[in-house]
């Protein structure tokens, strides 16, 4: 086995998710992920931990949804009880084929995630922690060998996470004492205010409230934006590519889109409920692995020198205790690369210039 | 996708399942059954029910094991809720090399085992089905390529099963009915009791407390068994090859063991416990799709032509409601191949000659 896949585990384990023995895990294996599961389980094993499997597969997500009536039961108990029952869930995204479910009807997908919405919260209360084993399918996404692709995802996930997180920790007390932050790039000149939240230093461990492995970002959540942003990284959102959208902001309102491709789509999620027309997350990318986007938003919105906004729900993560900031269904974030000529400020005193940060 | 395999997943979800809309059902995939769970998963969303899906590999469990101290946690919480909340579990068998555990220490596969025996209970509280995809490990195993092996399998599994099940019929009315049973055969001559208890026509249905698909035996509990009886289809137990292995039983109790392969094993069974001593199950193989043995159980002693004695445990269905039978830590079934000359009669009355039910 390489070595690296054994790597990636003991960081997943130990620095990611901090499993102690007894603990109570999932591993959710999904296709393609096999040698990175047993890589875990063995990691999980000399902890002591105890392990639960599950798999998951878009081709046998496809094979349900096709077959299925559509109206869904809401949350079955013997799924819902895995998650009330652990303690922690370790998903190794991966899979074989990323066009699997392109011609399932949306609708049905849309039905099958709100019936298990309790499922989903029962997951998301627990220490998870998402990763990536490097597939062929994924390299494929990416335009890459997978060689190359081997070597950029564990560029980007073996990294000395205490020392990044240090780093970042920078970035999160400027963002934590700050009130206003405006970025400025090519298209791009936006204010939005930040006081009263807290910025999460997200550095890929639950200890810091962090679940993806990579991470490397430090994200807030933001409002009262005002003024024009381009999102000049290419993305794929709801299987549509996206290219050079353009949103404009009043108030905190999305005023108007344009977008060379993909205009509908971005239309369509703003238009989804109230929330989707508001900001749920400021994230600044410090992940210096990452040295190019390969249309993956796990891996895209970490790059250092970008830096990335979504449309809709904010983390509770970046609220007062108790506090929910904004509600929507949709979630989707846009990357906009400042390593050409731009400006990152804090209450007028430049963070970032032409994507080098000031402390780089 | 081979056709064999839809028909093989609606046969398990249908005829031995029996699944209706709303069933919360766990599917067990097994490395290198991936194919096989598609088609099942198809086959549940059509009939609308709830899928959790796990993953098994024999190569996670051996990394499992040797990573772990050895000390296992009793029923972690978060896989007992899985069982206790699931209506069925359809295990689906294969693997992708049976000599995976080969080096794993039996003393932790044996302390993971007990301190799983809650999580155990609650799985066989469901209408659980095991069933087998065709692998390549699994064709080795055979002595046989993938293709034969393919058709071999599904001879087994692809029967009409009603019709079947009205066959098996009569070998359970004449067990129902008997007091004795007399096994004749080349190096057996064997009676056992078996009034007071009930038949299981076993044709893989649930509706019929049946458990394995394939299956196709009619089985029961006995009891005070006299005589020697010689297993002489060849089988791995524990690892170990077993060849005609001749047992003497007195007043129902086990009084000599001789093998031309593997006698320590079976020794070392027999002394497990009280129970081992004793037989815990009398099965009579009636499916006549499978013409062969093979060196894995789940086929063998479904073999038509074939009788089968377990040390052992007991099964419940063969007792009266709330009575327990022969208890043991084990269940070692071993099969007599009857397709010579042979007798099986039931108070005297022959019910097979040389391999052939007298109704055939």
């Amino acid at each position: 086995m390489d070595r690296r896949i054994r790597e990636h585990a003991e960081t997943l384990v130990d620095w990611s998710a901090r499993i102690e023995s007894g603990e109570n895990v999932v591993v959710s294996v999904t296709e393609g992920t096999h040698e990175l599961a047993v890589a875990v389980v063995a990691a999980l094993g000399e902890r002591g931990a105890n392990v639960h499997t599950t798999y998951g597969s878009d081709e046998l997500s496809r094979a349900y949804f096709e077959a299925h009536g559509g109206e869904f039961d809401a949350d079955p108990a013997h799924e819902l009880a895995v998650y009330e029952n652990a303690d922690t869930v370790l998903r190794l995204g991966g899979g074989r084929n990323t066009a699997e479910l392109a011609a399932v009807d949306p609708e049905k997908q849309r039905a099958y995630g709100e019936a298990r919405e309790g499922i989903r919260e029962a997951r998301t209360d627990t220490d998870w922690v998402s990763t990536v084993h490097p597939t062929r399918s994924l390299a494929q996404q990416a335009g890459m060998s997978i060689a190359d692709y081997r070597e950029f995802v564990y560029d980007a996930v073996l990294r000395d996470w205490q020392s990044f997180a240090d780093e970042m920790a920078q970035m999160k007390q400027v963002l934590d004492a700050g009130t206003e932050v405006r970025v400025e790039n090519e298209g791009t000149d936006l204010t939005m205010r930040i006081d009263g939240r807290t910025a999460v230093n997200s550095c890929a461990s639950v200890a810091y409230d962090s679940h993806n492995l990579p991470s490397g970002e430090v994200f807030t959540a933001p409002y009262a934006t005002e003024g024009h942003v381009t999102f000049d990284v290419p993305m794929t959102v709801r299987g549509k590519p996206i290219r050079d959208a353009r949103f404009e902001f009043d108030d905190g309102e999305v005023t108007g889109i344009e977008a060379a491709q993909g205009e509908d789509v971005l239309r369509e999620i703003v238009e989804t409920d109230d929330g989707s027309r508001r900001l749920g997350e400021l994230g600044i990318g410090m992940n210096r692995g990452i040295d190019r986007t390969t249309d993956s938003i796990l891996f895209d919105e970490k790059m250092g020198g970008t830096v990335h906004l979504a449309l809709g729900r904010a983390y509770d993560s970046n609220h007062p205790e108790g506090e929910s900031g904004n509600d929507s269904a949709v979630h989707v974030d846009l990357i906009t690369d400042m390593r050409g000529e731009s400006r990152l400020a804090v209450d007028g005193e430049t963070v970032q210039e032409d994507g080098q940060f000031r402390w780089e």
